[in-house]
């Protein structure tokens, strides 16, 4: 596998994928729009993508460019997010005046950064980037915000780590591919789908599956872009599409939706969502 | 009415509130927990938070303080978000080298901001901070993302409107108060409830208000914090928790979910979201 993935050497869907599929090869892209395309050219066999953060929520980002795409899921992974305050070695906290990261890793630790007096907080397009960046220009008075890999590949010292807000910080990360071969015998299938504006109508599609027996473990309603406030929904459901219940159960849903699209079936994750260093 | 919101003056919050409720005096407050603490102490009579945007999804962390707090919702609002980058007058946009603005403000702009030549990204904690700080500071060289508004009173020019990377770009705002009294007849209610992880336990909760012909107009399941996916929701329903109707498919979802929170009743906002001056 060679896996392409949003961010610098040392992001943190690098770490997930390469704690997932550790014999696999890694390639930085700049932008999500990136990861879609270079597996739709075939430069990459696979693409990993952050969809969900148990503090922030869905990445609606990444639900677009899969509506868009016609690259299915094949595979997802969990981390557990530990962010950390990285700089050149022999800084010491005091002489901090600049904070680089990612603006939903700045979110992320908005706390901790408030607690740090008169640093101006600098936004960049990724977390290990900011380390890179320390790396290359020296910065004596600049800390970064990224994973404990990003620290290594950098040659950073942690100044201080775990400074996340929220504990229990997890991305779920799911895998792309050109082909819709899954990473192992499929469980789960993700789900889009839009349902006229009727009472009950959610209730009638949610039928198809509880009829069934098949477990939802996602479902979100999102406004429709163009359509502010008429409601898409994500879902996520405990069945391959493949599985004979599955395919019926969505068959079923086209009749009452106004559009099903399945986004990829693939392995439900089983493993301990946590990867980083324990917290300090 | 004296409504609190999160920011300085001219943050899109304010330019909600002064919208719906325009006899109202506004107070800036510097963060989300201090609008809670402000309805709570009773330094104000209201608070107004974002909970929703089209383009990024529910503020999950918002959701989480109407849980901790029991401040009912008495009211909504809803404004298009319009992001514009604002300057000294007679600054010319290539002499602009630094951008402040919030976090989610410079990732809904990433992709202008990313056609800006050379240009530092600050995060800030406000956007109408951010412009205020151009003005106070006299930066020449410094450009803020932030609301048509914003400009007026610190006295910027717009440089370029409109810089959102999204179009209806809409967000969702509730109201607060320390009493429940809604701010007009009530007709819609937005519960929170946790379910036991079984096959169909959604479609059974979903049944106490599709069986009673009652609206969804909106539903996200939400990783359980200190659970890692184990889920909560989070719903809205088209009818009060004081109609009959209501309060008996509440008791009723009380029967099967672990547990229901009722987060408030109140009038569902008709109006136009637009706000902001067109886009250029």
């Amino acid at each position: 596998m060679r896996i392409g993935f949003q961010g610098a050497t040392g992001a943190y869907s690098e770490s997930a994928a390469r704690r997932a599929w550790p014999d696999s090869d890694t390639v930085p892209l700049e932008r999500f729009e990136d990861v879609f395309g270079a597996v739709a050219a075939g430069s990459v066999t696979h693409g990993i993508l952050p969809i969900e953060n148990s503090v922030g929520g869905s990445i609606h980002r990444n639900y677009d460019l899969l509506l868009e795409h016609e690259l299915p899921i094949v595979g997802e992974t969990e981390l557990t997010v530990v962010h950390n305050l990285l700089a050149l070695p022999g800084t010491s906290l005091n002489r901090i005046r600049r904070v680089f990261s990612h603006p939903q890793a700045l979110a992320q630790c908005e706390r901790y950064v408030r607690t740090l007096p008169g640093v101006e907080v600098v936004a960049t397009y990724d977390t290990a980037g900011s380390a890179r960046l320390i790396r290359e220009g020296g910065l004596r008075d600049t800390a970064a915000i990224a994973s404990a890999r990003a620290a290594e590949i950098f040659g950073l010292d942690i100044l201080k780590a775990g400074i996340q807000d929220f504990e229990d910080n997890i991305t779920r990360f799911i895998v792309i591919s050109r082909d819709s071969k899954p990473l192992g015998p499929p469980d789960k299938t993700t789900l889009a789908f839009a349902l006229h504006n009727a009472p009950g109508a959610l209730f009638k599609a949610l039928s198809v599956f509880a009829l069934r027996d098949i477990d939802l473990t996602k479902l979100e309603s999102r406004p429709a872009r163009g359509l502010p406030w008429e409601y898409l929904f994500y879902a996520d459901v405990g069945v391959s599409k493949d599985d004979v219940r599955g395919a019926r159960a969505i068959d079923h849903l086209a009749e009452s939706a106004r559009w099903v699209k399945t986004l990829g079936s693939y392995p439900r994750w089983s493993g301990e969502p946590s990867a980083g260093p324990p917290r300090s």
